[in-house]
């Protein structure tokens, strides 16, 4: 991957995702009654949501296509300005680059740019946003699994090194990762604000979305979703957890939409603001890594994810990881030293 | 079985289990900083521990041996006259029994007797029991997993239908229980004291020790446990959860003790002390009724249990379950209806 | 107090209390909408409710009337003899007592005996009583409180002697009280289930109703219901709390409903069911009696409180509490050992 | 207050308060065994501390000295550079500067920068400091409180709109005030990193340190640390809540070390990065704006503070709030529309 000379944009954070659902209503049940997502605006064809701490219009959009998809993941930036560097910056790298006026993109938000990164993943750069009612202490409107705000996106990515280049890049930290004995990289997590991660990088086919991650403020309430899916014969829905991650310590919860896009209720990290925070590196041997319990992991976790749209609105072709490395993958981060049974040897 | 014809014993509740462990160092960690047991009484070949919430000697005694097993389980009588109904009631039955006067048995424990129930199962009964302090408001002084109390037995029996008679002859009430089609029994659990149970009946090889369940208050003690052993790399002893079951609505979490004795950590059932209370029945194809959000159960936590001792301390013979019954089960209620890779259908 | 000579009635439980409330649409809103009871019937002058947990017809009536008051407690007894022996044992004392067949009282419960006992409160003792569908983990139910049982009733009267000598010869068990230096009584608490009470004492003129105490399964459940208040801009009804108490060891949250009448959310005390079970014994001026942090009680905690009916549904009078005691009382369990500014000395 | 013409530090985070106490045994109980600090460094008159989650040598320092007070508060800025930009700035400010070599002022801290800011109070300023032992995941050393790390300051100051234009100019945030009718300021929260605030003012007698604010995961961490104190009879170190503010959302208590020193135990805040993060208003006369349970503020916690030192280590004289100031203050943002008993009206 060639080095832009160009300067990136100043992120703030990881701000939306917007996701082609095939039935709003469906949708609308899991991610606003279910998961307690506000509904600040919907049509016919559109849903925009946030988390009951969020300020601005929405962090999650809903729209209903044909298939099952990302439309595309949305960073915020500093200033307007950064939007321009933004534009410059990927069509330095050469990749397709869209301007969005205000109006004319996702609703609240103001001028936007839109790229396929080099990665392959639909990406948006935007300043402007409508702001929002605060509803920081409206715990009368709390429901389900009360999501305060989007905490992350995790990718799907054969090539974790040029994922981990690419938002280095951006200006992105790295709090932690997964490495085999040589320091090759099996995983990654980076962030911009002040949280362990803004985006992380998962091994496997892609581009693929692996999952959003939302953020609660206490473990009870992580408890709470899982036992709403239970009371209403939709424990199906729980795809892996609750547990506690050894990667970020955090508590958490996977969860499957109506259309199999996966969601993470994650609760519980820790500060990465200090100017030099250091990379913590879990060796892809400790079973803790990604259960602190030392739970297995399972398949569909691996191998199941999202498609990406491109900037058409078309479904993008997945790469596969290289033969090699998928064969170490899910043989070291994957399944592989979990015992049959389902218990750590 | 035949019914005896002496009145059975009014017994109060589930009061302690004796186990037999290699190695009471070990133990001691475990039971002691781990889950937090308070050590009441030791010496060279013994532990008798109790929770913060127990006012009575103790409620659970690890002797030193050089095969982990049950020793016995032990329950408490309304009074001194209900240790002799105990007798008679089980020498009506044709069954073992030993008298064990005051100092003879285990330390702070009155005069009791011991049997090998219809079962196969060593069961004491006794009324008197030295007193303790109590520590009930002793923050200060709790650790780990911050055991409250004992609440139940979970004990592995081929015969379940026999398991039911011969505790609801001794007056205990059924909460709950897991059947088919056809309401075969696979699984009950049953109660003296005014909680969900103070003993339960998994179906398998036996007579064999399934767990001892243990109490806590709160859901966050339990997920306190799991981080501790993660902290330690003592990952291992985490058999599966914490989760929340289906059965008794309690959250739980299964550990296995450095013998291999498995304890359940257990909090937030409910109140079962009306006259009247009724039976709740789960279907055995309902994948909820072992853990209510759904997550398979792993083979171990079906497959292995603790051997039991006899009146003597020697090894008791299992039985396997009848076969087709246990075809059935472990079809039924057992592994079978999760698919491979661990989710439900 | 006359001892009688028939035997008691065999008391299971507080099953439920009666309150007569103003306005029946702004008591849905405090006990169904923030507390969580569900309805279980209503008319146009009755509400029937009852917590998640609950498996019979209601724990809490609400009855419209002129003036808020207590219409009754209520006991639930063993067998349909039981109330029968309630009756004979009332007589005996010369107390006022009516029988109320089925369909003639309360919806749901069956054939009842009411009395004004010898402390002047008006008691409904039953045996039969509609049962209910289980809503044990009915997740999707739950709202505010997410209240779970009724636990407990505290009554005021001014001689506490007399209300334990009545209590205990019922049969009820004293868990705590809080006593002088020469172990004068200022407070019971008195139980037939096997929790710390189904009914306590508090000293003051009566008979007045103090509280009905309602429990939840955990701590955060009691946080947010105040949360709940807070948001609505009713944070008026939050009388006292959150705190722990050192009577019980329960985490407390005093509410008023929109008639005044007090309620207390309630979790985690412990275990009282043993036949030995001993009375611990707090000393007034220990400032951690009725708070375990030592937070000071606020003034109308200890004087308000609602009246009760006699068993024509008129107001009863209220006696003051004896002169020398009350002085001492307040003095002494109420606010004196408090200094000005709310700090403990 | 003139502007100065020199580039203010770029300031990342509130870092640590250095605390005189009186006894470093008495220090050491209240902040490393109740409040769950780990201790990094200690010598004969110094403890260099830090939370569970904190990977810098420390977060709280105790001074052994005669006289309790606070010695200084700091930051840490982004880069050395920094350190010099704080001289310059504060001597174009006028103000007492003193530069501390690396060695020379407290353990772990690189090269330093002291001043006696606008407002009075002793600061520095530094940015390179020992890297420690990551400590997340290490619950088996938590113990306490089990604070994770430090939050905030909060300072007492008799002229509100001086601070908060001097923490403006240093290019800090503000997230929330408490402002009158005519948006006179009596409280403000400030903030550089992604919090509610590293800096809040409390109007009054100043310069004093109000508090120091310490940072713990969930609400349940809270109450347990009132719970041991209370177990340990030494319940008058809790001086306020635990409670709900209305201000900031956070869950708090507020104790008092053994020296007076406050120090509120903090969590659950939100997220303030975005780059046009809006102040909220609080109106002085919504009674939830320091409880939002409408919960009363105690006098001691409005009148009590820690004197502050001068570069010298002497204590600095306090200046009484503005006459007409502090009546409105004591009148509006203080104990006056709480009416006697406790309750709002």
């Amino acid at each position: 991957m060639s080095t832009p000379s160009s300067t990136p944009p100043d992120v703030v954070r990881s701000a939306y995702a917007q996701l082609v659902v095939t039935d709003l209503d469906r949708a609308r049940w899991f991610w606003g009654e279910m998961l307690g997502f506000h509904v600040q605006y919907e049509d016919e064809s559109l849903l925009c949501l946030r988390g009951t701490d969020e300020l601005t219009h929405h962090s999650l959009v809903l729209r209903r296509g044909e298939t099952a998809a990302l439309d595309h993941i949305s960073y915020r930036v500093r200033t307007p300005e950064d939007v321009d560097r933004a534009e410059e910056y990927f069509r330095a790298l050469g990749r397709p680059v869209r301007r969005v006026p205000k109006g004319a993109g996702t609703p609240g938000v103001g001028d936007a740019v839109r790229v396929v990164d080099p990665l392959g993943f639909p990406v948006e750069f935007f300043h402007d946003i409508e702001r929002a009612e605060r509803l920081i202490q409206r715990y009368d409107l709390r429901r389900g699994a009360e999501i305060a705000r989007l905490d992350h996106f995790n990718i799907c990515t054969p090539d974790i090194p040029a994922a981990y280049a690419h938002y280095e890049a951006l200006g992105f930290g790295c709090s932690e990762t997964i490495e085999g004995d040589e320091h090759e990289l099996y995983a990654a997590w980076m962030y911009r604000k002040q949280t362990v991660h803004d985006v992380a990088f998962t091994g496997g086919a892609g581009p693929r979305l692996h999952h959003v991650g939302v953020a609660t403020h206490e473990s009870h309430q992580v408890l709470r979703t899982a036992d709403l899916f239970g009371s209403l014969r939709k424990e199906h829905h729980i795809e892996r957890g609750p547990g506690r991650h050894g990667v970020s310590n955090a508590f958490y919860l996977y969860l499957r939409d109506p259309d199999g896009h996966r969601v993470e209720i994650y609760t519980s990290d820790y500060y990465t603001g200090d100017p030099d925070h250091e990379t913590y590196r879990w060796n892809v041997r400790d079973d803790r890594r990604r259960d602190f319990w030392g739970n297995a992991v399972i398949e569909s976790w691996y191998k199941e994810a999202s498609p990406v749209l491109d900037l058409d609105g078309r479904l993008q072709p997945v790469t596969e990881a290289v033969l090699d490395e998928t064969a170490v993958q899910v043989g070291a981060d994957g399944l592989g030293i979990v015992e049959p049974g389902g218990e750590a040897p």
